[in-house]
């Protein structure tokens, strides 16, 4: 069924969904959807509802098209066990997005950009917008029913600071194997192209950061963002 | 140190190797090495050596630059546990090579283009050829001592006939959790954009292939096949 994401879903049962924009443009003009179609409605947070066209329309000459959906089913999706927050130092040119579809892709909640020592691109706050907009795409077509979040830049020291129920997991070709935390929330940090430094990996230890190696090899932070996410993923699974 | 891809390494120390083409032309005029630089030398099959360049060269006006090493030390290198062999449909344009350099990274053995009944692609041989050489340079810059292979493309039929101590494992949604086989080499098979189709997935099953589910999402074909391999490389790890 045809995915469409809305801005808010109500949770009554017979209400009006009025769509336009990019959204509306997709289900008419390309997959040529109309009236009596059925489709299907996501808010990106959770909310998750079913619904028919009932009636399409050219807006005006610039505001494109817009469709209306009479809501028949809704539900709450639970988010994805568990909490998974990615921070990697920013890899250059199309690697950003690439990490931002591939982490979408495998679940996981949030991902942010990491500042340390040796890292070289600290992106501006319209490559991070840029990258939002670019989570919400990917999320949508994974069948998400919760968009995967874009942070701001964040500061190893302050990726570092303990907070409940949160496991902290540093990403070290020197750690050992990652064993389940049962944690609602795991942060894993990926390092830079040049690795963390020594001093970085000692103030992680001293923090209570678990410093866990993800493959025999090297990896360059694309890959290790994708290999160590899909294994946490799975050690945590339920 | 700087290492130097060469086609074979005797392992009697004191050898003179000479290395033309890309890979002296890399070592001479892009990392500026010369006569008494230290370097590393890999033949791909395991066997890692690391010696003192002794003379370079100009060859000739069409034959490039070449250089002498006397080499110094020679081990060899176990291949990575387990033989990981990944066969997956050959996702459209760029993604290709992705696949390639990114399952290079997490220490897979052996890509094979897998034909299924919705494949799309089916690779010719110049594109085999072209992503092999890639699979040589990606095994190259992660540090690999076994060169990751590229083979041509395979039928599922073929690819799902036991062999020895080999687990053969098919990625699907409706798969359970991986469980760690500890036989000496698994085989992944990741299906194309539109899927296994049911009757494929029953053929799996008759031959004796674990149905396994590596995540909660719709993974596209180069995410599953790294996401999958992470897993399979974690949950194997001895």
């Amino acid at each position: 069924m045809h995915r469409i994401w809305v801005e808010q879903l109500p949770d009554s049962i017979g209400s009006i969904i009025a769509v336009s924009g990019d959204e509306a443009h997709h289900a008419l003009r390309v997959k040529r959807l109309g009236a009596g179609d059925s489709v299907e409605l996501i808010d990106g947070a959770g909310m998750v509802g079913q619904g028919r066209i009932e009636r399409s329309e050219k807006l005006g000459k610039h505001e494109g098209w817009g469709l209306d959906v009479r809501l028949e089913t809704v539900r709450r999706e639970e988010p994805i066990h568990p909490r998974l927050e990615v921070m990697t130092s920013t890899p250059k040119g199309p690697a950003a997005e690439w990490v931002v579809d591939q982490l979408a892709q495998v679940g996981v909640a949030m991902w942010r950009p990491l500042v340390c020592a040796r890292t070289e691109v600290d992106p501006r706050a319209a490559k991070v917008e840029r990258l939002r907009r670019h989570a919400r795409e990917a999320s949508k077509q994974c069948g998400r029913a919760w968009v995967m979040e874009v942070s701001e830049p964040v500061a190893l020291d302050e990726a570092l600071r303990p907070e409940p129920q949160t496991a902290i997991v540093l990403a070290h070709a020197t750690g050992g194997p990652y064993h389940a935390t049962n944690f609602a929330t795991v942060r894993l940090l990926i390092g830079p192209v040049g690795d963390f430094t020594p001093d970085e990996i000692e103030m992680a230890r001293r923090a209570g950061a678990s410093i866990v190696g993800f493959g025999p090899l090297v990896m360059r932070i694309e890959t290790a963002a994708l290999a160590a996410s899909a294994v946490v993923m799975d050690r945590e699974r339920r």
